[in-house]
């Protein structure tokens, strides 16, 4: 199975309503005087990151992406939980988490740890506390809304091709959490983009039963020579959301496009339909 | 670093006060109308199954196992989320997943999938509700309580040798829930046993600053001829409690110890102080 195929294979199985269908970033959990919002991320050796990577790295971005979830849901992170692979930089492993928490300010809650024998992998979960209900999904675009992202997107790609310049866009990537708490009154459809833009924008348009029309001049990249790679390339963590046209923004953010009734496929490149998912951005398997 | 020194060295790190200092099986997080109880588990094959195991089996242990810690704080659960790495046996996997989310009456919250190139690792967060405040520690066993289990150990062990009788003991155990629940309110201490009975007593002696004294004429084993790796052997997810003597319990166990106040070693067999946990069961690393 490809990771497709298994979603679609896992949503046959009891679901909680928190879930979303597992359509969303995060799950969320309505406890009556608290609405919690959980994400659980993995990264894993060969995927995620390259055998000689400087670990320390590797869990900033576990708790980077899995804090990005948060923020696309407007959530004050809680603590976070860690599956871990012993290995042979755990040293320099604890060295980058300790970093994240204290930027963050988030406390570790408990975790997991085991003894591999091959490839590491490394899991966490992120609890957070909506800061406003109902928690922004990537379903909720409404015909109308005007189509934003809070940052040029193509910067983790050329970090990762060595690009002194954006080394520390792929390396430390910088979870949206303030913007994302702003944002979240006013967006009516909210979620970072973890897998592409267009994929992420694709996927956006379809849950919400909407087609996205982006106009490609209007799109932030960090090397416009390379606008093809850059929408495509994932990592880059910013926010994509959908608000009334007539927002003023509290947040920085560009506007990319609009929301229109779905026509064929959910997303327009200048006026192109891209219906195939496939050749769209990053998905596993 | 192996798991003890790993362990320890997260401990340095920022910790929410509910994470009870990584000293217990769950997080504890305190929602004011509500309590959660939050525990990730991970397995990884080589470590804790086959290259050739049925991934049905896997799937309702990973479940199984984090259910228990939640049986061992008296929660309910509420939902898990699952960290997936893609292999070659996801449709099994999902087979006995669905049967454990099934049996159990637990649905899926959310998680993440990942492609990996080598070692399966897999990951779950269980949440649960408590049903008893304060939740159940490691560390409250008090003085003159009696020490008990809720059922005889060694039967994993027996399993995974091959014995047919006690197959199901190892591929599929069955979490406490329902005792952990009872016996919540009365409980001084409790844990699951997930590494062995002698190492897993040793630990909650030492976190309660006692040493529990057990008799090895009252230990519940699968094999009598066996009993020192009957209670050296984990995967037994059995509850290990502390109550006052004079408990009515509310459970089958069976007593077989008392706390007392610490002189040297955490952990007393027959009067043998083994203060040593490097030989009394199953360590990462």
């Amino acid at each position: 199975m490809n990771e497709t195929e298994f979603v679609a294979a896992l949503r046959k199985l009891p679901l909680h309503a928190g879930a979303r269908g597992l359509e969303d970033d995060c799950a969320i959990l309505d406890l009556g005087s608290e609405t919690l919002v959980i994400t659980h991320d993995m990264m894993t050796e060969d995927t995620h990151f390259r055998p000689h990577a400087d670990m320390a790295d590797v869990a900033w971005k576990l708790l980077a992406c899995n804090l990005s979830d948060l923020a696309a849901k407007g959530a004050e992170p809680i603590g976070v939980l860690l599956g871990h692979s012993l290995g042979s930089n755990d040293a320099r492993f604890l060295e980058g988490l300790n970093e994240g928490l204290v930027t963050y300010g988030v406390p570790l809650l408990g975790g997991d740890t085991v003894a591999t024998t091959g490839t590491s992998t490394y899991g966490m979960t992120a609890i957070g506390r909506a800061t406003h209900v109902p928690v922004p999904s990537r379903k909720g675009a409404v015909v109308g809304d005007g189509v934003h992202v809070t940052g040029p997107v193509g910067r983790a790609m050329l970090g990762y091709e060595g690009d002194p310049e954006h080394l520390a866009a792929f390396n430390r990537p910088v979870p949206r959490l303030a913007e994302g708490r702003a944002l979240a009154p006013l967006a009516n459809a909210m979620m970072d983009i973890s897998d592409g833009l267009l994929l992420d924008c694709w996927r956006m348009g379809w849950v919400s039963g909407v087609t996205l029309a982006l106009d490609s001049a209007l799109l932030p990249v960090a090397d416009p020579a390379r606008l093809a790679d850059c929408v495509r390339w994932g990592d880059d963590y910013e926010l994509l959301f959908t608000a009334p046209a007539d927002s003023i923004l509290p947040a920085p953010a560009i506007r990319i496009g609009e929301v229109r009734a779905r026509s064929g496929a959910p997303l327009l490149l200048d006026e192109t339909p891209l219906g195939d998912p496939a050749r769209l951005g990053y998905r596993h398997g």
